[in-house]
């Protein structure tokens, strides 16, 4: 039991699902968890300014170590509990190196297509140009590398952890099927964000595409 | 010697410079590398476009491992030669999460206040709030740690690689005098970019923060 973890969080926050299902998938259930809600401005507590100085979410805590990135706990989690559960970096140098490489195109690509707070339809047509031009992208990775692969190959890890919750819902036809692949895995169904399931995606101006 | 790689690269871009530095830490000199002109567009040449589909640099390889994200390509390099050169993931768990945190500290907040194409004068003053903000958290990172300290602590680590070409020209008290201590480091000195010693921060309209 994770006793000595603290994870404060949003539903609904691809940063918070991330580190939710490295936890799930490191075996590291029983962590303290508190759910805060972002219309209420509940991330500007004293109590997360304590741990995350900028007052964003997921603000996480193994013992005296502060992991409030969602990148940077998941890569500790894997680290530090390496012979525990799924191993989410793969030892071998090719499997590795496209792990960490869908990891952060993941990152930079789908960040730069939703910044966050320039949602005006001004900017609407450019970011649904940029998104259309990414998930093919993702969707020729996932072609090259046949029906039942995960994003880095035959293996879960830490990419899936990372990009899932940001392409999960997309409907495209590979994409589609990763969605399948995924959303019957346990850490991933454990921890699917609860407002998602009542109004999925309702607030996405992009949902569409 | 690391013949097996290639890197091609742009002069004063942070993530290419974060490569390099990498590189030289973990004691991989005479690596292939090939500059390119942003100016002329010649990252969009097929030769760049067949490693890195977006047309974008660093574009590195290790043998038929592609890595064009610099965390990426960091994260992969201390992974596959740990024991050579620096060690730049620490092993004990304080240091480790602190390393990784800052790491993403870096990318996240320190991206969003210099979103790439969005220098227009009407969102300048955002930025320039957001930035000293920002600038203000990271001397009192340093501030804490004492005099003479690395971003994670006593040792140079990989948060230093990715974030010293980022934050290195500020002109803070601490920034300064982190500044004073990575200008001297061999990694740093060999591969720092040629433009920014011609005209350092000629384009930087933030410069003065």
């Amino acid at each position: 039991m994770a006793t000595d973890m603290t994870l404060i969080w949003f539903s609904g926050s691809p940063p918070c699902w991330r580190v939710m299902i490295a936890l799930e998938e490191k075996n590291l259930q029983g962590y303290n968890q508190k759910l805060l809600d972002f219309l209420k401005g509940e991330h500007k507590s004293q109590e997360v300014l304590d741990i995350n100085p900028r007052g964003q979410l997921p603000a996480f805590k193994h013992g005296n170590n502060i992991l409030n990135e969602s990148y940077a706990a998941c890569l500790y989690l894997e680290e530090q509990f390496k012979s525990q559960g799924t191993r989410l970096i793969p030892m071998a140098a090719p499997e590795q190196a496209l792990t960490y490489q869908r990891m952060f195109e993941g990152e930079n690509a789908l960040r730069d297509v939703f910044p966050e707070g320039e949602r005006h339809d001004s900017s609407l047509k450019r970011h649904r140009e940029a998104l259309t031009a990414e998930l093919k992208l993702w969707e020729g990775y996932l072609e090259k590398l046949g029906a039942g692969s995960y994003l880095a190959g035959k293996n879960f890890t830490l990419a899936d952890v990372v990009v899932f919750p940001c392409i999960a819902y997309k409907n495209y036809p590979r994409l589609a099927g990763y969605y399948g692949l995924l959303k019957e895995r346990p850490s991933v169904k454990t921890s699917w964000p609860k407002n998602w399931l009542e109004t999925p995606q309702a607030e996405d101006k992009l949902k569409d595409i």
